[in-house]
C-alpha cells in the first residue's frame, strides 16, 4: 500500500464517531479564529483588488465572501475568503512547521457548504482530516522546505484536496488523483514577503485544492505516488524529508492539537517579542523619548524570517522585530493599527526601531524573547518571556479568542451578528447546515 | 535596473516594426502548428473531463473551446486549450531545455482575443515575446531543473503572463507584478508523466499566467525581484542557473528561431529513434515475426525520459523508446493510433518491445539515432539518423506542418474549414481581429 492509498483509505473510513472531543473542541475554536481574521481582512485592498480581478469570471452567486456582501462561485469563493483569512498575518499557525492550517480547509468547506447541505459534524470532520493531511505532509518535510516556499501554499493545497474529496464522497482512486492533482499544483515561493501575493499564495492552495478534487470527481487522472514518488512532492520539494513516516500513528494523533492563535497581528516568530515589551510597557510606562536603547534576545529563526530593520509598508513591518518591539513598547498593543503604513512612517516608531538591537541566541526557545530597555536616565528594565501568549502552554483562551473575533469584526459587522456568529461557531456540532454560519459571517 | 523590470521595459516598447520577417514566419508556422495540435486533443478524456468538471464554473460564453461547439470563460479557455494542444504530446519543442513554448502563450492570447479586438500584428507580436520571456527563463535554468519539474509549467506561466501584459497594456509597475504573481504560481512535479494531470499542469500554466496579469492590472501587488531574488524563482527553482545573463541580447536574438515541431505524436527525445525506423522499414519491409532483436543506440537523455520498457496505457507509451520502435517499425508510422491503449495492448507489439534493446551512447547526439535489426534468418539491417525530421537542422516544411494539421483535425473539423484555417493562419498579419482565426478552429 502507498502512502497516498493509505491517506487515501483512512480519510474515507473515517467517521465522526472516531474523532475525540478534544480534537472537536479544536477545530472549533480553529475555525472561530479563522472566521475572526477573514472577516477582519475583508476589506483590505489586497481582497478588494483581486474581487476586481476575479468577479468577471465568477460563474454565478453561489457562495458567500465573508465580511462582504458580493456572492461569487466556489472556486472564487475559496481563493478570496483565503486571501482575507491569511492577510492581516492573524491566522493561526502549527508552530512546529510554522504552517496556518485552517486557511486553505476551511475557506473550501465554507465553500462548498454552500453547494451541498452540509451538517455541522460532516464539515467539522471534514475540517479534522484535511488539517491532518496538510500538517503530516508539513512535517515530513519542514525545516528544509521553509527556506524557500510558504509552507501553507505547498502544503495547504493537499489539504484543502482532501477536505473536499471527504465532502464530494469521492472514492480511493478519485481521492489518489485528487491528491496527485493537488501536488501538480504546489507553489508559493517565498519572495513574495511583504506583498499581497503572498496571501495570494495562501487563498489560490484552497482553490487549487478544490479544483483538484472536482477534476478526481471527473475521473481526471493523475500520478498515484504524487506524494512518495522520486520525482514526487517530498524529494522535489525538500532536499531532506521524512516522507516514509508520513502516516504513522493516523487515526490516534491529530496534528489540530498542535494549532495555536495569534493575540498579534504579525508573525508568529516576533510575538515572544510584543508579550515581552507589552508587558514591560504596562509595568513601567517608559516614555518613548526617554528610551535610549532596546535590546532584543530572541531564538535565531525569529531574525532569520522577521530581520528586517527599517520596513517600508504595513505588510513588511509585519515581519520586523524591530518595528513590532518601538510600536508595542510604544502603543502596549499589536493589533492591525500598529502595522499600518501610517505607522510604519510615523517618526517617533522609526526612531525607535533605529534604536533598537535584536542579538540571536541558540539558548532562547522559539517561544520565549528577552528584552531590555536602557533609559537614558541610566535605568535598565527587563522582561523575560518564557511561553509567550498564544502558544500551546499558554493558550488563548475560549473567552480570549472570541474577543479577537469581536475586535477583527469591529466596523465590518454589527455586534449582536458578531455575537450570533460567535455563538453558532461554538455550536456548530448541532447545526443541520452549516451554510447558516456562513451567512452570519456575510453583510447582509 | 533588476531582471524583472528589464523585462518589463523592454516588452512594453517592443513594436511590430523591431520583429524581423524571418521570427515573425517562425511564431506564425508556430501558432498553426499549436492549432493542429489543439483541434486534434479536442476530444481526448483529458478534455472531456475537465471540461465537465469546470463547466459548472464558467463565467459566460466569452471564449472558444478548440475543436469543440461549447463556449467558456477565458480563464478556463486558457486551461481547456491548453490541456487539448498538449494532451497528444505533439506540440512544438524548443529543444534546448525540451520547453513546449507556443502552448501557455498561444492558449491565452486566443482567449484574451475573443474579449477585446485584436489584430494579428499585435497578436504576433505578443506571441512572439511571450515564447522569448519563457524561452530565456528556461535557457537559465535548464538542465538540472528539468529533473524535476515540467518545464513548460514552471516557465510558461512567465510567458503567458508576459504575453497578457502585452495585450492588456499594463505599465511597468504591473508588467513587474504580473511576473512575480507568475512566480508564486511556478508549479507541475514530473511525477505526472503518463497520467492526464501532466496536460493539466501545461494548460494551467497559460490560465495561471492570465490569472497573474489579471490581478496586476487591478493593482494587487507582489515581488519586484520574483526572478532573481534570494528566494526568487531561479534559485529555488534551479540549484545551477544563469540568471544573470537571462536578458543578455534582448531584442537581437529570438528563442521562436530555436523552436520545433513534431512529425510523430509522442515525446521528441524518441524522435530519432522513430525516424530511422520508419526510414528501414521503409527499405527493407521486415514482417514482424521475422525479427530476432532491434537494438537502439540513444542519447542518454533518451532513456533518461523514455526508458520505460512496458507501458500500460497509450499516454505512457509516448514515453517508451521501445513501443516507439515496435510500432514505428511495425505500421511504419507514429501518429495518434500508433500510440492508443489498443496498440500497447496489441500482443505482437508488447512482443516486439520485450525483443528490443536500447543502448545509452554519449557519442550519438540529440538529434540522432542509430538502429540496428538482427532478423532470425541472420541478416542485420542497420539505420543511422544523423538530425532527424522536425529538428532545426531538418525542419518540418510549411506543408508538412499544414498537412500534420489537416492529418489532426480529421473527423473533428470539415476539411474546407481546415482549409481556411490554414490559410487565414498563414495571413494572420492581415487580419483586423484575430477572433476570425479562433471561430475558424471551432465547431460551428
Amino acid at each position: 500500500m502507498t502512502i497516498t492509498s493509505e491517506f487515501a483509505r483512512y480519510i474515507i473510513g473515517t467517521t465522526t464517531a472516531d474523532i475525540p472531543a478534544n480534537v472537536t473542541q479544536e477545530a472549533i475554536r480553529s475555525l472561530l479564529n479563522w472566521m475572526g481574521c477573514a472577516v477582519g481582512g475583508s476589506r483590505h485592498p489586497a481582497v478588494e483588488r483581486s474581487l476586481a480581478a476575479v468577479l468577471p469570471f465568477s460563474a454565478g452567486p453561489d457562495c458567500s465572501l465573508i465580511g462582504r456582501h458580493e456572492r461569487v462561485d466556489a472556486l472564487h469563493a475559496s481563493l478570496l475568503n483565503g486571501i482575507s483569512a491569511h492577510v492581516l498575518d492573524f491566522d493561526d499557525t502549527h508552530l512546529r512547521t510554522l504552517l496556518h492550517p485552517s486557511g486553505p480547509v476551511a475557506s473550501v468547506l465554507l465553500a462548498l457548504a454552500e453547494r451541498q447541505r452540509t451538517s455541522g459534524r460532516e464539515f467539522v470532520l471534514a475540517f479534522v482530516l484535511g488539517v491532518e493531511i496538510e500538517c503530516r505532509i508539513a512535517n515530513a518535510i519542514w525545516p528544509g522546505h521553509n527556506t524557500d516556499w510558504y509552507i501553507t501554499g505547498t502544503t495547504g493545497v493537499f489539504g484543502a484536496a482532501a477536505a473536499a474529496s471527504k465532502v464530494l464522497r469521492l472514492d480511493e482512486k478519485q481521492f489518489m488523483h485528487a491528491l496527485g492533482l493537488a501536488s501538480a499544483q504546489a507553489a508559493g515561493i517565498r519572495e513574495m514577503a511583504g506583498t499581497m501575493a503572498k496571501s495570494f499564495v495562501h487563498g489560490r492552495a484552497g482553490q487549487n485544492g478544490l479544483l483538484a478534487a472536482l477534476l478526481a470527481q471527473q475521473g481526471f487522472t493523475a500520478s498515484d505516488s504524487s506524494l512518495e514518488g522520486r520525482h514526487g512532492f517530498a524529494q522535489v520539494f525538500a532536499s531532506r524529508h521524512d516522507v516514509e513516516t508520513v502516516t504513522e500513528g493516523l487515526g490516534s494523533t491529530y496534528e489540530i492539537l498542535q494549532n495555536t492563535y495569534k493575540p498579534f497581528a504579525c508573525g508568529v516568530v516576533v510575538h515572544p517579542v510584543i508579550d515581552a515589551c507589552i508587558r514591560l510597557r504596562n509595568a513601567h510606562h517608559p516614555d518613548g523619548s526617554d528610551i535610549e536603547k532596546i535590546t532584543l534576545f530572541v531564538h535565531p529563526r525569529t531574525l532569520e524570517l522577521a530581520g528586517n530593520q527599517s520596513p517600508q509598508s504595513g505588510l513588511k513591518s509585519k515581519w520586523s522585530v524591530y518595528h513590532s518591539a518601538a510600536v508595542s513598547i510604544l502603543d502596549g498593543a499589536a493589533g492591525e493599527h500598529q502595522y499600518s503604513d501610517e505607522r510604519v512612517d510615523d517618526p517617533v516608531v522609526r526612531s525607535l526601531r533605529e534604536r533598537t538591537a535584536a542579538i540571536p541566541d541558540t539558548h532562547i526557545k522559539d517561544t520565549e524573547a528577552k528584552v531590555s530597555v536602557k533609559l537614558k536616565d541610566g535605568r535598565v528594565i527587563d522582561e523575560h518571556v518564557v511561553h509567550v501568549m498564544g502558544s500551546t502552554e499558554n493558550p488563548m483562551s475560549d473567552q480570549a479568542l472570541a474577543e479577537k473575533v469581536q475586535a477583527l469584526s469591529q466596523g465590518i459587522l454589527p455586534s449582536h451578528q458578531v455575537a450570533e456568529l460567535i455563538s453558532t461557531c461554538w455550536g456548530i456540532m448541532d447545526l443541520e447546515d452549516t451554510s447558516r454560519l456562513v451567512r452570519l459571517s456575510t453583510q447582509t
